[in-house]
């Protein structure tokens, strides 16, 4: 059932663009495949055809025909509000992929490109110096994409609005600043307390990957995921979620042989992404605003699901006769021993290892040095010094080498700079949204217990998910909780829980 | 190492071709998970992404600007044979492309489409009237297809160089004539004997599908198929193989649990299919002449895996202690049964399920009542006792019912008239290939008992797989072997296998 929409002018911009929503379908159909299944040597012939596909894109979007459509869209008053939608999306991507001389492009790709090698040789040898001129070259080249974009008060705003519509270094400012403040004195009570678990033992059990992957599949069956129907698990390094439209989503996880927590948590991580996608409005298929609207809202999702639901004593009770039936020495633990082991917190160097806690404060150190870098022009030189006093600071441990400090990270080599604070507006949002769910419907815990994870998907589904990418993250914020983004919540979460 | 092509205007062909080489690369991506990997539900947004990439690329290949460069290189008189290759491919597909209207594409395409439920449907109640006036609809189409391609003497013709370019209804004739006079009576001689079993107890056996997986994955490695870096093996219904390049070529295979024999030679023959697409020159990577040149000369290629070297003696031995190891029950019988077991002759009612040498009649009897349909405007409804007698006059047996009848394909439901022979001309190909390249490089079947296949692969190259589609099959065959297709060489193969 494919939304009727009335404006002839709406539909015949969505006749055109459903070529690029073809385009859009196949190059994801294409990284999945590149992730999941590519022989090695593929590489090459896969590039290509998407360096030509993207292009091809590029010229849809903003060829002159199109682009006076939508414009002229845009002056009608007429609209409803999922046009309106459709108008917006369009307008902010013909803004971004015009914002770019051709040459610029082919600038930033190609340093992009030797900066990730020279990266990988730095990371491998422990050498920052090889990185650091790359650094230099991708922070000019940004500050450039940024003046390109056009922004208000500050050069990152226009990097942060790219990541995630709307957001503002005074914004993500002003988040931080009460992480900062009401956090830290959370988590160092925590630390210095004996209730939380800085390590446990599970975290050396060994498990067979056959099983594991049973115990995924059956998690995400009791959550209602339809397999084989409208999606699937496969195996990548590094789990992601795709979508194909709303009826094709896909997610991956991984199986590294131990520390089984990993491997739930990711796919429950991952199963929240999913969710967002399959609970969007059919009736959006092939237009602009269907799928989620931004990281930041995307991240809140994945997130509700991993530490909300998956971090919960309900949840360890749930799954604990599934693992005990497919890992039985877990049967040597009880429910609240595993509950624990999904809920140590302890610094640790690697953000990717980082518990619940911890995990702000490295984004935290991440921003306050990507702020300085775009706003104030400081040089990659001095950026490692600043890194290990942040980590001291902040999380009370410094990294014996680059390795495990400033070069952990592939994000900067990438050229994506604004992009880490979405993953902590995620985790914030996640802790508001349970709050006000819980006012609508009740204790979470308590459906969990149950099984019954249709309330939780219905609230998600009302409150977010259907209105795809109709508005903006903060319109939506309005629109579904009536308030905008909020650390308390999630302070007041993680205190309820530890202490 | 991609060629330096020389001339300038075929330079800016070959850029301006990289485009639609791009959408076909991701067409096939689709088309490949779409089979192996797609959840159910997704298959509508699929086919919208199919539809619109098909049609982009469609108005790319027909751009004037495009056209016009490639008709401007056919008239220079400096071209080298690679690039005269692809002025004839291109124009080739320009022609074909340009010559149905659109209103009748969608009408041929509605039909079709309702012709497949119809003839589903028909199947299942052996109700062949629910099918005969949509075979009309579609034979009458078909004329008019043939009509819009345009043929020297009838428009058969012009079907069959759809499939096969260059092949006339007078060749397929010729051929046939050879098989009724002279590989009939070989059948016959072969049915009346008591040397060749007409049933094995090894069909009936059971097996698990990892294990055969194994077996399967053995068999390929021994062959060198590069599993990981260059290709793949997953699992469909339909075995198939598709190329997305030089450099990722996969096969499918299918595990149905009982009669391994179906498992292993459908592996052995796509991989004589991923073969011809692995040894391509991958100086033409990214060009029209990159691939195989044409479904007889493909399924030459397969058929000699399959055939050739799959249904040996020596194979049969070869693949022994692998069988034996995966699949203990195999050990109860020797070498040689397993040789018997795959070379079984027992005339069938279905086409799939025949062997090497009733096979050529199955197509033989859809070839008669294709060309009558086509030269002679025979209407559907007499077409089932024409069915029944050939098959009786052939195989010597009659079906009871439509569904194992004239009902069993899908192919006219999907308006494809004119393929059935290159079926036929691929096996025949095959024995005429191994005769030319045993004179070349001797025994076929030492270098099999050796597990030496690169002097059998190396021919392959030589001969056939590095011209990619430079020439069309009648020329590559003079360049290759000097010689035509000739049925001798199957009748002799057959012979001397199983008299």
């Amino acid at each position: 059932m494919i939304m009727a929409f009335e404006n002839p002018l709406i539909k015949e911009i969505l006749e055109k663009y459903r070529r690029m929503w073809a385009i859009h379908h196949a190059s994801s159909v294409l990284g999945w495949d590149m992730e999941v299944n590519m022989p090695k040597m593929g590489i090459q012939e896969r590039s290509v055809a998407e360096g030509e596909l993207s292009v091809l894109s590029q010229e849809l979007l903003l060829h002159p025909e199109f682009t006076a459509m939508v414009e002229k869209a845009a002056e009608q008053d007429s609209l409803s509000e999922e046009e309106h939608g459709i108008v917006r999306v369009l307008q902010r991507d013909i803004k971004i992929n015009s914002s770019f001389p051709p040459d610029f492009v082919r600038e930033l790709s190609k340093t992009t490109s030797m900066a990730t090698s020279a990266w990988a040789e730095a990371k491998e040898k422990g050498d920052y110096d090889k990185f650091a001129p790359w650094l230099d070259n991708i922070m000019e080249l940004t500050k450039k994409a940024a003046d390109y974009l056009g922004y208000d008060k500050y050069p990152y705003d226009a990097l942060l609005d790219l990541f995630e519509e709307g957001l503002t270094t005074s914004d993500v400012e002003r988040i931080f600043s009460k992480i900062e403040t009401d956090l830290k004195p959370v988590l160092d009570k925590i630390l210095a307390g004996d209730k939380v678990p800085k390590e446990h033992p599970l975290e050396k059990l060994k498990y067979d990957t056959p099983a594991m992957k049973e115990v995924n599949e059956e998690i995400v069956r009791m959550f209602g995921f339809p397999l084989g129907e409208r999606s699937r698990i496969d195996i990548s390094p590094h789990p992601f979620t795709t979508e194909f439209g709303v009826n094709d989503v896909r997610i991956t996880t991984r199986y590294e042989g131990f520390d089984f927590k990993r491997s739930i948590l990711s796919t429950v991580h991952e199963f929240g992404h999913a969710l967002y996608e399959l609970q969007q409005n059919p009736e959006f298929m092939f237009t602009p605003i269907i799928g989620g609207v931004s990281l930041g809202i995307h991240e809140s999702q994945s997130r509700f699901w991993e530490n909300i639901i998956g971090r919960s004593m309900e949840f360890a009770e749930l799954i604990y006769p599934v693992l005990k039936k497919h890992v039985p020495e877990v049967s040597q633990y009880t429910p609240e021993e595993l509950y624990w082991y999904f809920n140590t917190v302890r610094p640790d160097l690697i953000r990717t290892e980082a518990d619940v806690v911890t995990y702000n404060f490295h984004i935290l150190v991440r921003f306050k040095i990507e702020k300085i870098m775009i706003n104030e022009g400081i040089k990659a030189k001095d950026l490692p010094e600043l890194w290990n006093e942040q980590m001291e600071a902040l999380l009370g441990i410094k990294p014996k080498n680059y390795a495990e400090g400033i070069l952990q990270d592939i994000h900067w080599a990438h050229g994506t700079i604004g992009y880490f604070p979405t993953y902590t507006i995620g985790t914030l949002l996640s802790a508001q949204f349970a709050d006000y769910m819980q006012r609508d419907i009740g204790s979470i815990g308590n459906y969990v217990r149950d099984r019954n994870f249709e309330p939780i998907k219905s609230w998600l589904r009302e409150k977010i998910h259907r209105y795809g990418s109709i508005y903006p993250p903060k319109e939506l914020l309005k629109r579904s909780i009536g308030e905008q983004l909020n650390a308390d919540y999630f302070t007041e979460y993680v205190k309820k829980k530890y202490l």
